[in-house]
Order: structure tokens, then C-alpha cells, then sequence
């Protein structure tokens, strides 16, 4: 997608640690304008998947799968990432490791928000190592539910999540594929029309 | 605001410990639809204020600010509740304190993303005891910039929260203002079209 690249070509910046920063229009200051284009572009790559529902974790998952939810029409729900005295029976739990954070956390979504044999759309911001992705996938499948497709805003394809996700048979679409983060340098798979900085 | 008062009143409920949960609409389930409304209804509320920048709190205020933002044509900054690996330096924190979880959190915003001067609307989905917003005023003024306005999704009026921030010379502006939740039951401050379920 080729907004969301020039955004990330023009704000991101690419921390000694191999961390690709997008704060600011994605984690933490957000461009409206570019999620709405991102929610579209989810809402038409996965519009022949007969979705029911939006499932993504807060707080970042949020802002891009909004308008996805929204042109789909139908509702979005976002996991939690820590129990809250509002939410403490009748959940279904997975437990998530960050590398980013260097820590695991317990992802939460109300029972009553999957439905059985409901066709979910999983959306998440990044695509590393698949935990998060992988997290979301229990949690559906514990609800008897099934992930219709896999959408991820910016995907690091020199990580493992894709592969071990495509390896369980899930479709994933990714809006930005990132080749490699080496000497700070952005480099976008070739497919991704190769932009490089 | 009538539709958000509907969709309390439809949805919503009353815990035993006078919580009110929006779970399926606001807090964990997203109705989008509605979420554009009341941006709509802020952004018109608040269209005079000259406003730089919309701010919130992750994770329950993006979807009710989102497209606030979006409307006023400026960005919007969710201040996270903890700090992460790629947020360490250059942070403006406080402390914020909910009842509702009981327990304190720290608020932070990267300094990047508030500049001195800049008009800041401040929306948050809850207003009780006014902790959250309090805190998002220390950042705000931490930075040297202005609070322009308030904007609530759901006041709990007969919390002091409004009093305190109108007492500090703050304009609030609440879509749902809520009178009593005794006895399991919902009542809108009269001047709210006085709908009681």
C-alpha cells in the first residue's frame, strides 16, 4: 500500500535495536486520514471472506482496524491485555510474549463477544514473530470460531510470524512488507513496488 | 447526545458496585457506526476552540476521539498507561489514579507530540472522579500548552469529577451526562432529554 510505505519511508525511524518506530502516526500520535485508508484497504482485500467481526488487541490494533470494521459492517472488538474488575469471569485468555517488551502478558476477550462459527477478521498493527497473531488465533478458536483471514498493517518479512502462519493454513495480507531493517535502512519486498530509502 | 443515550440505555448495565458497563458498545466490543457520531459530536461541540490537537487515553478513549480528530483536521496522541521499551526518555508523566481497577497508573506522552502553545482538546470515554483527565491536563500544561476543552463520552454527574475540573476554570462538554445509577437503574440529568429506564 503505497501511502502507508511513503509514511513509513518519511516518519519511521529504525532504532539500534532492529525497532521500526511508526509513534508517530501509528502507536502512539495517530493519522487518522492514513487509518481510514488503511481500514478501507483491510475492508477490500477481505471483503469475498464473509466477515462477522474485527478482532484486534488494544491499544495500537485499534486505530487501523476501526474503519476496517466499519466498511465491513460489522462490529470490532479488541482483546485486552490485562484482566479488568469489569471483565472477570466468562472470558477466554491466551498468553502473548512480547519481544519488543521482553515481557508476557494475558490477552482477554469476553465470551460473549465470539460466537461460535462466527467468521473473525484478525487485524494487528505489526507481524514479527506471530505471537500476537498467534494469541488472537486461540482465543477464536477456543470460541469455536473460525479466522477467516489474518490482516497485519506492517509486516516484518525477514521474521518468522508470516511463515508460521501461512504454515497453519491462515491467509494473511499484510499493507506494508518490510525485507530489512539492516544499518537503519528500510527496505520493502520487491512486490511491494520496492521503495527503499 | 439521543443516540448515545439509546445505546446506554439498550446496552448498557448497572454492576451491584454502581459500575456502569459499556462493554458492547465502548470498552471492548467497538460500534463504529456510533463511535463517528460522537466524533462528529465533539468536533461540532468544540468547532470554535481553534483546536491543534485531540489527546486521550488508551485504550477506551481512541475509538470515541478517533474521529473527533479526524473532523477537526488535526492529529490525535493517545498517552499510554505504562511505559514501553521504544518510549523510555523525552516523556511527559503523571500519575493517575482508578477507582474502577483500583490501583494507580502512570500516564506518558513523548514530548514530541505536544508543543508548546498548541490548543489541546482533551476526550476521555468516562468522567467520575476526574482522575484521568486530571492527569492528561498535568501532561498538557507539563508541555506549555492549552487546554482548549474537555470532551466526556459518559459524565457520572453525580460523581465530582465535573465539579472539580469546572472549579479549575476547565469547559467540559459530556455527551451523556448521568444523574444516578441507584438500584441498578440508568437516569439522565434532566437537560439530557431526561430519558430513565
Amino acid at each position: 500500500m503505497q501511502m502507508l510505505q511513503e509514511a513509513i519511508c518519511e516518519k519511521g525511524t529504525v532504532l539500534p535495536n532492529g525497532v521500526l518506530k511508526v509513534n508517530s502516526f501509528l502507536n502512539h500520535q495517530i493519522d487518522t486520514g492514513l487509518m481510514i485508508e488503511i481500514g478501507k484497504e483491510f475492508a477490500s482485500r477481505f471483503s469475498e471472506y464473509k466477515i462477522d467481526k474485527v478482532i484486534t488487541i488494544e491499544s495500537s490494533g485499534i486505530a487501523p482496524s476501526f474503519f476496517a470494521a466499519h466498511s465491513l459492517d460489522v462490529p470490532l472488538v479488541f482483546a485486552r491485555k490485562k484482566k479488568s474488575l469489569t471483565l472477570k469471569d466468562n472470558v477466554y485468555t491466551s498468553e502473548v510474549f512480547s519481544f519488543t517488551k521482553q515481557e508476557s502478558s494475558e490477552i482477554t476477550v469476553a465470551k460473549e463477544f465470539i460466537k461460535e462459527n462466527e467468521r473473525v477478521l484478525i487485524i494487528d498493527d505489526f507481524l514479527a514473530n506471530g505471537q500476537a497473531a498467534q494469541g488472537l488465533i486461540n482465543v477464536v478458536k477456543q470460541a469455536g470460531a473460525i479466522v477467516a483471514g489474518i490482516g497485519i498493517v506492517i509486516e516484518k518479512s525477514f521474521q518468522p510470524g508470516r511463515k508460521l502462519l501461512e504454515d497453519k493454513g491462515y491467509h494473511v495480507e499484510s499493507l506494508a512488507r518490510i525485507d530489512s531493517l539492516s544499518d537503519g535502512k528500510i527496505t520493502f519486498l520487491q512486490e511491494d513496488a520496492g521503495i527503499t530509502i
